[in-house]
């Protein structure tokens, strides 16, 4: 299926099939706060237990939401841009949409298992991904003698990274709470 | 991920992504209306019965869906506007619909336990951020020296908020009765 | 949240929340299509013996899918007509796309319960209100002295009610055969 | 519902529900990709080995992932078309996409019984279709006297169905491995 040669492609296509990955995966998220189907609840107090009890997976779908929803905006933000483009952007689009798929994947493990490793190193992964990948498409968008890898990185992405490195520290000496490393994100 | 300074972003583009999480928000509400998958029926009076016994969860899908039906119109009303937003419109965009992808779960929430309060607190709950957001878009929506709250409000949400308050209110005396607050809305 | 007065809404926005609805409520019908997640299956003929056994499901998918494509394609088809909705026909087009979203449920219900009547009734009731509001928005969609219920209802929309009431007919007298009238509209 | 006569159908529509239905099954290959529910883990070595333990189901994820995308792909690709496309046309896409939706299901069953020939079989039936489909698509989509198989086909089609082929003889020699075929489409 690979197109021979000089194929172009309309970059309105490529943001259509972006938006609804997006707005899907957002969506999707909300999946992982349920309670069982099962659950006995009669009274008022059970139910706010059971609640209370899902605090961790609603921080984590929080910032899953808006780390998503930070990454989407930072897509569409306005720039001198072509209307087509080429296949190796194609390429490179469908990988990083690649890794907004995993998010309800990786965002569910940390929300149910946050408190072992390898749930937050999957999940640092996985934002490490989408960062890397943002700051590979934002500097391949602008015409060769123009890039600038600082431009690219935009100050935040490297801080992002930081972050998703310092949630996996956290989570090795102190368990379960390295997905607040993320919250400084939002300073 | 902060763009920094005056960025500019495609109104078209925050339409798009809005459009896809209502259209995935209001599909998947159907979800929760669901029989156990284990259930042996043999009968049409025992499927009829296990039918009926859905119809709580069948008003509040009704409910969640028009509601967020009505949302979702009134943010697509044609007013004068501008083609592109600034980024504290896109975080405020980003803000509402969280609460829109929250829908699914509060709605599955007091479609099961519509019997106690809490449930119906954290409903109500969604609904009003619902409404007081898209009162501060509206407002935010139009330039500073023409705001009004009164015209952002529109009439109708504030007597929105007062139904999901009055679900509450009636939850507390009437277990199993607050949803038919929000019928108030439909008059 | 009812605009009021002379509200326009344009249709390019309804025309995407339409878009978005179908494609969710039409890949969300493959859903039901599953082996149980606990099933200990070892050898190939136990898998082929699950998967036919999976027959009627998929026959039931595959109507739902074609009949939903069947009303998305009678909705895009190109006819003199203005870029911009009233709220009455936003409402009418938010009551559709209600219907639209119930499909995965009756046609699970079908699916799994078709040797049952209230199943193929449920049914039948979905596939007879998508018919009768789709002619509703067909006639409307006219300028009034132009209406014809003759032209809106196309000539396709009545045989289709008429196979939904031909299914409920049939599954009263032969049980789990009810689907098979449907596959008359493919003639 | 078959529109009579000369119907029309403006070919972004069909662009808009077939963008939505790739952004919803692409989304939704990962929801197979899930730890049991009630999975009591309660170390770091037991998540990792279940981790491990679903390499399987992600690999099968990767594959139908960019598979699908490529079949996305290539349908955007920019060539000379008409903005209106007939009803044959859309019944055609419609087809396709009905075997975009059944992906999920295909790719889960194969990630879970990769190893029974009937998985891989089904499997490459779907494949297959949407490779047939998507050559008949792109051979009807150009004026009836230029048409070329060979063009349509466009070199990798053909290859892509001999791996879905390849597989399903591997998979009868060594059961488990027919997965590995498809790889050589990245090549």
């Amino acid at each position: 299926m690979q197109p021979s040669g000089r194929s172009l492609f309309p970059k309105a296509r490529v943001d259509a099939l972006s938006d609804g990955i997006f707005a899907f995966a957002m969506t999707l998220l909300v999946l992982d706060i349920r309670l069982p189907d099962d659950l006995p609840l009669t009274s008022a107090a059970d139910l706010t237990a059971h609640l209370v009890s899902l605090s961790h997976q609603m921080l984590t779908y929080v910032i899953s939401f808006f780390v998503l929803g930070a990454f989407w905006r930072s897509g569409i933000e306005i720039r001198p841009s072509s209307e087509t483009v080429d296949r190796h952007t194609v390429r490179l689009a469908l990988l990083f949409l690649f890794f907004v798929t995993t998010v309800p994947f990786s965002s569910g493990l940390v929300g149910r298992y946050g408190g072992l490793a390898p749930a937050v190193v999957v999940y640092a992964g996985n934002m490490t991904m989408l960062a890397v990948l943002t700051i590979a498409i934002r500097y391949l968008d602008v015409e060769p003698r123009r890039r600038s890898l600082r431009s690219a990185a935009g100050g935040v992405l490297p801080l992002f990274i930081a972050t998703a490195i310092l949630s996996v520290l956290i989570s090795l000496v102190a368990p379960g709470q390295g997905m607040y490393a993320y919250l400084l994100n939002a300073l």
